[in-house]
């Protein structure tokens, strides 16, 4: 006998999990946090039913997101994180020597305070000096913002929910006129595989901005497919020949997944990804 | 009300697919093969409970595990598939222009029967002129070839059950020798996230004959975490840098999965599967 958590994908299948522990359930004013002890994914946390995170396997997803923008613009003193709330998009944005200030805007706060009782290794970071931590709209938030990071990452869950307005096109607009000149934009962009009509609708709202926009994917062993997308916007540096390997190898990090050979790489898509960008 | 098929993957999740009819159930004296029709997979094929394949991605695996070799092999006239009864990998290697002559030497003449009544799209290619098939243990097949093929690529189920005996040193030995002196050869490598230990085998055993051996990945959302690994044991050729351009363009097809950047970026590794090689 057991408990099984089990997520639903878009085409009739769906990924489960064996439950060893229901340790939290609660209901913030935004969205239902449920967080449980798997037998050996560690522990994962899911909102409104949708698996957010493994310990296991969030490295992929959290590395993917953060250094590929930042490695990519060789200045990325300011940065904003939209959404991430669970602190693992912060703590590889923080280990970047360039970075001097990073603001990030959750809309939820207790999806960062449960992440700090009970991820600590992914939610280490929200106290560090460099950061400071908005609970509110990014939507509102980033229409006050102007000329104001050099790398803005979207960390959203997915176009349902609280996270529906980070996938307007105002909402784009307004992160284009947030980042300075150089400025680049990273968001989660969904899977390929099941929903590429989502993918294309990300991509095709960056490129009314932005004069470079290219996507790159990362295994994901626990989100639907396996396979996740980044669409990247950006206004001077081309993520997939730009990479500032003397900041690489200034930061000299320990890292599980990224690495410059794969980032370069990480653009090289199969022709079933690669004509939604075209 | 409905039917699920689920398969369980090594760490305690499992991914299912909603199933709408059981077209077929059968024993042959090798293992049990189900093939089921499910709402949007198309049909899938199931051997002793193992996803095989689904007709909605199948196409990933099988373009990988062809022509990542057959283009990095400058001149792969003869060609050994070993396994791939499905006729997936058979069909994609008589594409190739210069393939002259291929043997596909499968254990189990109901996966072949089967997948040629069900599967039409993948099996088409058993007939064909370039084509002989070899229905017996693919173990004993090897050992009496020598210096015969450009290129082998083994197409197994998974180290347990009848390809057993394809993950054994004293094939890997006898595969070497079967091949000529530019000879190369791709095995399938399971999962580097679920199993890499199953992946570092595949690579030790190829290590101790070839000179150059590499591992590549491809998605594969239907196979557990949805990357798949493939090694690959060559004699001359560097298939993370030698690509035949020339042939590619000769042979122009119209692909869903490989094209020739991709090829070069599959080897680019992250680093949890580049430390499995190394």
């Amino acid at each position: 006998m057991g408990f099984i958590f089990k997520e639903d994908e878009p085409l009739g299948s769906s990924l489960s999990f064996k439950i060893e522990k229901h340790l939290f359930s609660g209901r913030s004013q935004f969205q239902k946090l449920d967080i449980f002890e798997t037998k050996k994914f560690g522990k994962i946390m899911v909102l409104d039913g949708f698996l957010m995170l493994t310990e296991k396997d969030e490295f992929a997803y959290h590395e993917m997101i953060a250094h590929v923008p930042l490695y990519s613009h060789f200045n990325p003193e300011n940065v904003l994180v939209i959404g991430g709330g669970d602190g693992g998009t912060l703590r590889e944005v923080v280990k970047h020597g360039k970075v001097k200030q990073v603001d990030i805007c959750e809309i939820d706060g207790l999806v960062i305070e449960k992440s700090k009782e009970f991820f600590p290794d992914l939610a280490g970071s929200f106290s560090n000096p460099k950061v400071n931590v908005f609970v509110q709209d990014a939507v509102e938030f980033v229409k006050n913002k102007k000329n104001a990071y050099d790398a803005i990452l979207i960390d959203s869950t997915d176009p349902i929910g609280p996270g529906e307005g980070l996938f307007n096109q105002e909402f784009y607009n307004n992160a284009f006129d947030a980042l300075k000149d150089a400025g680049i934009l990273t968001a989660q962009a969904e899977s390929p595989f099941f929903t590429p009509e989502l993918v294309q609708d990300i991509v095709d709202k960056n490129k009314k901005n932005f004069p470079i926009v290219k996507l790159y994917t990362a295994f994901t062993p626990t989100y639907p497919s396996g396979n996740w997308s980044f669409a990247i916007g950006s206004k001077k540096y081309d993520p997939a020949l730009d990479v500032d390997v003397d900041a690489i190898k200034a930061d000299n990090l320990i890292l599980k997944y990224y690495n410059p050979e794969h980032h370069k790489a990480s653009f090289a898509l199969p022709n079933f990804i690669k004509k939604i960008v075209e």
